[in-house]
């Protein structure tokens, strides 16, 4: 499970950072999920292996523009790509409508079907490989944070419950094997009954912005990877210069403390954060920040950062994803 | 009179180039004018020294998503930079409620007003430096052009006049030079009526996307400069491998030359033109076909260059805009 930063600033892109947007890979083939796509997400996305055929599913957190500005663009460039297969939206409700209007208005006439499901109602979404299900948080409008789950960690043959129930050996047993159900005899035999699964599932917590952490606590039990925004620092919401809604470094990091996590990304810096040289403010004040809560490994989000996930839950960096790619957007 | 070229890729972005955008610069203070907003246009002014608060107005050629999907984050980041002045935007009529509807969704409240004038029913609209009309072009949708005039080319007080009307030197005179009527004895003095001016204005025309470059005759007349879309080559039309409704390099170069345009810049590309150095399709062979039928002054646009049309009518590159830009996008 891999993840690449599309966007890591707050509000409006600058030259360094754009806008929200995160890819979350799996782990053979193409596949892929986004979460949030704020303007500019396709033109990160030429800056990686990513192509717009290979996504599964979009996943938006919440309404705000920098979170979701990018769709309609991205779902044209798929159209021009000539993508057919239906992509599947799960996103606050009032998204579909403003997508579907969106385009009307421009005259664009997808090759594929867009399958809406509203967050608010949303009872979990699974592909073959993951899991997923939303969690409410707190903002200025309703945000969500979505977890994502393996569903077939390491599977193998439960040989000794297919002897028992005579499956004979043969095509079947690679049926099953593979996730996918099969008749037999007059009847289905559901691949999840005779399958074995070695390990524990990984699972990575994505959330929207969001003013209290604590509501994760849930979602992040078994997970080993939080990905939260850490907007600005104690410092500055306490001089009341921070848009309020959001969380400071000291509080993501306090709860990530609490719930045990081995890995945390900070994400969505204020624009007000510039790099380590700069005069002013730095990121390294929320690196600091976040540092004196949190023990365990922490990482700050950069656009085009490539993390990996292995089976073990050990989180390495990617190096060399494009070595020609251009930071600035 | 600079003009900065946002983006210049048809359809869809590439690692070069953006999709459509165009800034017209005024000669002195930083006020702009920016036509068409495709996705990522924002994302491309951070790489030159336009700000969102000197934008005079945005002028929208056509309903496509490439020419406009930026416009709401363009805007919502106006908000965020704290633009107070209203901003009036020229665009076909479906635009209006398309960013009405989008920043109501997406619950962003700007701290300034919106003023859009429906290109359907524009009968021409100034500023204090700018004569602005439109022209109706030939597209898949209906697609306009918008000829750019100085409305006060060098000007001087016509000092024989005031004498004769009695209106005694002074403030008065400053006042009416600078373009502002005056109160004067009961009566208002048009500033209009007491200037002369001692040069031809210079006349840009920025076309939209359109098949029947002809259209744009009498726009083109008194024009130093026409900035017309080339997306493919005769060679890709006749090969039936094209879109309809755009126009080749060598359509454009004809009627440019057939109207003895000094200047032309050809921008909108198909993404299948590459660098020169590709081995599929270049760049080169649009630039080819054009020059084969246009003798004067050809440029290809690419994304951030800049070009300034002197009070001569003299067109020349602007170097160095902005060193540290990355031309990627």
């Amino acid at each position: 499970m891999d993840l690449i930063f599309l966007g890591t600033s707050s509000g409006t892109p600058t030259k360094a950072r754009n806008v929200s947007g995160v890819a979350l890979l799996e782990d053979q083939g193409k596949g892929w999920y986004l979460v949030d796509c704020g303007e500019g997400t396709q033109h990160q996305l030429l800056h990686t292996p990513l192509t717009l055929h290979g996504l599964r599913a979009v996943f938006i957190t919440h309404v705000h523009g920098d979170h979701c500005y990018g769709l309609p663009g991205l779902l044209a460039s798929a159209g021009m790509a000539r993508r057919q297969e239906p992509l599947e939206i799960i996103a606050p409700k009032a998204i579909e409508g403003w997508i579907r209007a969106t385009l009307e208005m421009s005259q664009s006439w997808l090759p594929y079907e867009l399958q809406f499901h509203a967050t608010e109602a949303l009872d979990g979404w699974s592909s073959s490989q993951m899991r997923v299900e939303a969690t409410a948080l707190s903002h200025r409008v309703p945000s969500w944070g979505y977890s994502f789950t393996e569903t077939r960690p390491d599977p193998s043959l439960d040989i000794d419950k297919l002897d028992r129930d005579g499956i004979p050996r043969g095509p079947l047993w690679g049926e099953l094997m593979h996730g996918r159900d099969v008749a037999f005899e007059g009847r289905t035999l559901l691949s999840e009954d005779y399958l074995l699964f070695n390990r524990a599932p990984r699972r990575v917590v994505i959330a929207g912005d969001n003013d209290r952490p604590e509501l994760l606590r849930d979602a992040c039990q078994g997970a080993q990877l939080l990905v939260h925004e850490a907007t600005y620092t104690q410092a500055i919401a306490e001089a009341g210069k921070a848009d309020f809604g959001h969380s400071t470094a000291a509080q993501v990091a306090t709860f990530a403390a609490s719930v045990k996590l081995p890995h945390l990304v900070l994400t969505h810096f204020s624009a007000r954060y510039q790099g380590a040289s700069s005069r002013g403010l730095s990121i390294e004040d929320i690196r600091e920040e976040a540092a004196g809560h949190f023990g365990a490994n922490l990482i700050l989000a950069e656009d085009l950062l490539r993390i990996s996930l292995d089976k073990h839950g050990q989180l390495q960096r990617v190096e060399g994803m494009n070595s020609t790619r251009a930071k600035h957007h």
